[in-house]
């Protein structure tokens, strides 16, 4: 991977085992920091990356008078494991490289952060954990992996269980990569095209509302705070092939290079998503969500397809401190992508809010 | 195609013209009829198939008892066209032979179900039109085709118009068949079973509602009206398996034999949707819709999620004698499919009703 910005460092986690029982050994986390730690360590923000997403997709959430104010906050950016930027089929050396990746959970994916924020920083103490989707999902996962640390988390367009119906919608963007021949099995020397876009089609239906096509807000120009960019698309198909193709297949100054097998990585970690399975709680999910001791606001998509608001209420009544809001949006799962300004200022106003008020941890 | 039911008719509608300029020179509409035509031709009921339906999946509306009683009505199943019964890509001679088989629109699939009515029996009125999904979009092109001729109209978990997200979730289906180089743009001799089963996927998702997979309904026994059997799936996989896959595979004693590139014609009748399309209507969908005379009520499913009832409370403001039922199920868009008694009742008892009442036109 040669077109990605090196604007970020790196932490070496050694010989890092796995829950599902590999070692990456010699496994690297990649990761940004935004602002000064404070000297008692007690301003430490950490935002992890979504599916496909990379720290650089994270930075539209922090700025000057924003929640996230690298002026006020020490944010910590860290790439999950099988992004392309941390430790990835694509980047691995044998044998565990390409189709042998091992499968990594959020369990692992805050283990290895968790080492990072505490060996490099001796920090203690976390004043909020924030995350979209897969994001999301990990900031469950230090809530409730390490309760003593988080005093607030806010996770949107989320879940702390991935759902039966999410995992079969991922079933169909996994079988659309892995139905073209040039996939290989993940032992291909040229990235799988064909099974890239098809891919991007499946997800295409998926990541907005019903609304958002019935109003055709993809024909408006979009001021995206996270490309930092105007974006317009000129007809549905344009929109089909500039951005949902653009971003599975990468390349181009705007989404950077995909591999197939990092994706696949990736959908892996997500569809198996349960803070149950983190031990100690013996898959009880309901038991892994009331150990949670952080002020925890929860802001699903109104009209996410995948991740409906109904399972974050669900899930919210277990939460001691728990809360939800909804983003009133046609955006969809995509309200929390940052390429909208008026869902990602709903998102800003409630971390600000949640960051105002006290924490979980007394 | 070996493994059908030979229990059908059919009606040679010569050079048949498309709407899109092809014809099809010797095209075949086939139909299987239930019950008599009385001797004033006044108690014909006509219920066209749905995407990748054929004629015997609707036999589960007809029966003793129900609305569609054969014993007080003469109930004509035509088989659409590219189904695989009727003409299509799979059993048409070349030159117009698989991937080479012209567009068809749902414009065509009526005027050639007219022409059998008008020229095999002198049918001049239709107490009813009614059918699920691309069958409802039939059931409305009948009304704008020819509101002088139907009474009643009961489109269920369809549209007039598909919407611009209905489009973008097929167009994921299709990438998933298309992705399978087996498919070899259309000119295969064998299935692209790799893409089939992708697409079966990809489908997956979207046939149900997201609290169908909630309420874990899969892994309950379905008495299932239209394949008169007991469904039981033992997991998740085995659902997505022998339910999904066996329909887009086809074979065996329940599905039948499938075709990709009959498949892909019905997707494209399918994206194409609209009655304003009609000749005369000059593309104006709501002037198509304000034509239609038919005592019209449609029954969206409460959680369809790619005929989201709101697109039809839409439509039904422009229809004289229109009206909604949302049909309160988690079975989303297969509440129509009759795998489920629950759903298939409040079908037929809004049937029942509709047939009890006066028609629309006078």
């Amino acid at each position: 991977m040669t077109d990605f910005p090196q604007d970020y460092e790196t932490f070496d986690l050694g010989d890092f085992s796995l829950q599902h029982g590999a070692t990456l050994r010699g496994a690297q986390l990649a990761y940004k920091t935004f602002g000064e730690l404070n000297p008692d360590k007690s301003n430490v923000i950490v935002c992890p990356t979504w599916y496909s997403g990379r720290h650089w997709d994270n930075e539209w959430m922090i700025g000057e008078g924003m929640a996230l104010d690298p002026g006020k906050y020490f944010i910590v950016v860290p790439d999950m494991l099988g992004n392309g930027v941390s430790s990835s089929p694509s980047n691995t050396p044998p044998p565990y490289d390409r189709a042998r990746f091992p499968h990594v959970t959020f369990y692992d994916q805050v283990e290895a952060q968790y080492r990072l924020l505490t060996e490099r920083y001796g920090i203690k103490r976390l004043a909020l954990v924030t995350g979209w989707s897969m994001g999301a999902a990990q900031t469950y996962q230090w809530a409730v992996s390490h309760p003593d640390m988080v005093e607030r988390a806010a996770p949107f367009c989320g879940a702390s269980k991935t759902s039966i119906h999410n995992f079969v919608f991922l079933e169909g963007v996994k079988a659309a990569i892995t139905a073209d021949a040039a996939f290989k099995d993940g032992w291909y020397d040229e990235q799988p095209e064909k099974g890239l876009r098809a891919a991007a089609r499946v997800y295409s239906g998926w990541g907005f509302s019903q609304a958002f096509f019935w109003d055709k807000v993809f024909l408006e120009p979009w001021d995206s705070p996270r490309l930092r960019a105007t974006l317009q698309f000129s007809s549905l198909e344009d929109f089909l092939v500039a951005y949902w193709e653009g971003h599975f297949l990468g390349g181009g100054p705007i989404f950077h290079e995909r591999d197939a097998n990092d994706l696949l990585t990736m959908l892996w970690t997500w569809q198996h998503g349960d803070i149950g399975a983190t031990p100690g709680f013996d898959g009880d999910h309901i038991a892994a969500l009331s150990s949670i001791k952080a002020r925890l606001i929860a802001m699903p998509g109104e009209k996410d397809l995948y991740f409906p608001p109904e399972d974050e209420e669900y899930a919210s009544q277990f939460i001691e401190k728990g809360e939800v809001r909804r983003i009133p949006s046609v955006w969809g799962h995509f309200a929390g992508i940052g390429d909208n300004p008026v869902d990602s200022n709903f998102i800003d106003d409630v971390l600000k809010e949640l960051l105002a008020g006290e924490g979980g941890l007394g």
